[in-house]
């Protein structure tokens, strides 16, 4: 398993006129999520799609909303891998308000792509050797 | 079963640089489809806050993401009410491009709240008679 | 002088906590703007880029906010040509809200650019052709 | 003149398919800078809305686009002030990717409004006392 934090302002253009943060942004603080969690393993998304050349579009996503995210408030951005990614990879996601109380909780699966020939690949050895660690028994 | 279609055209600021439409912004779709279905049926969801005080915060939703969505094309959003709602009201959501091919679908599960009161109520009687002749058995 | 008017809806998304829509959501009711004025000629966006190979990034925008827009106005954004386009093209907006107030009024300006050699060329003869009768002498 | 800086990292869902940042998400990046700025002087939009009562609505923007931003790139946002504010404040605003190279330029101008009068106010004293010290002759 492995897990990582990473906080986050509510922005004014974020929130609606209920008050709170709109239903739609969470997937941007999703997206915030994985993609500090990659960068904290040595490893950038950036760097996947330009060196390695391997897209990673979302194929589902499911989202729990238990309380608001108010304006201005820090959010911690809780990222989760619980099994080793293959041909996909699925982050599961937890958003806590500075009182660290539980804000949402979402799953993504995003699959591995080669761009050029349009198919799904496996997950690029670079990013599995560096996950390995993270995940062998004890 | 209710089910009203309303088309909405791919803006440029909804791409990314992958070329689709980005994974975070289907929820804006999702919420133009309930609102026109809402509007079909002369019932509009600012009416329900203004004039019903009632508030409908989204709590949980679901997309499996199947065909990207490009720039330009013209998208139709399909929203299904397969139940009466009580006290929760869950639209199942459908995308298509130009030629009829399925995007993606999910689900938004939204309830019924009295913000002054800030407890969860029943649907609003108003929109529950709007809705019983769909369902009616024959 | 060409002039020319789409509808849009405003969006709960779109709206923040001051209630009024989110003063940065505006320059996507201008790309709707534009985008459809050009569509109105028999010109779009997506054919340019993709068939005359030409991009347009914009270059200068001003807006001078009058008037707030609510959720679920139905917004009237007016998009002009007051002169003839060269290397750059100037598109003057209005938005006026049901009553038809002015609520915002701004300037963008794109320039076009041939991407593969990064330099900024003349307005495409297709586009320049399909203007003309409207800024000619009386 | 009281100036400050802070980072901001590019977004995949900030982007467009050209590649860049679309055009309108600066002007969140500008709220960012300006927040931020507030912040660094003892001050929160946050305390402005809820304890003293005061609305800050933006009255115009103006862009001017240079370069580019790019996925996954650091970009400061610099927010200066080179007068102090009356009824109005002027942020000057500067983006800068991680070689230094200006991104755009721009002026967001805001009033400060006290919401249940719907009446413009001049700024509050605890903003100005705070600002003054960086404003005062040698």
């Amino acid at each position: 398993m492995y897990s990582f934090d990473v906080k986050k302002r509510v922005r004014y253009g974020e929130t609606d006129q209920m008050g709170f943060v709109y239903y739609g942004n969470y997937a941007q603080y999703y997206e915030i999520g994985r993609v500090e969690m990659l960068r904290s393993l040595g490893m950038t998304y950036k760097y996947m799609e330009e060196e390695l050349k391997v897209m990673m579009p979302v194929i589902s996503m499911q989202v729990r909303y238990l309380r608001p995210a108010r304006y201005d408030q820090l959010i911690t951005i809780r990222t989760t891998l619980k099994e080793l990614p293959d041909t996909k990879i699925t982050f599961y996601m937890e958003l806590f308000n500075e009182e660290d109380k539980l804000l949402n909780a979402g799953q993504v699966v995003l699959k591995f792509l080669d761009p050029k020939l349009g198919r799904t690949i496996s997950v690029p050895t670079e990013l599995l050797d560096k996950l390995t660690p993270y995940f062998e028994k004890a």
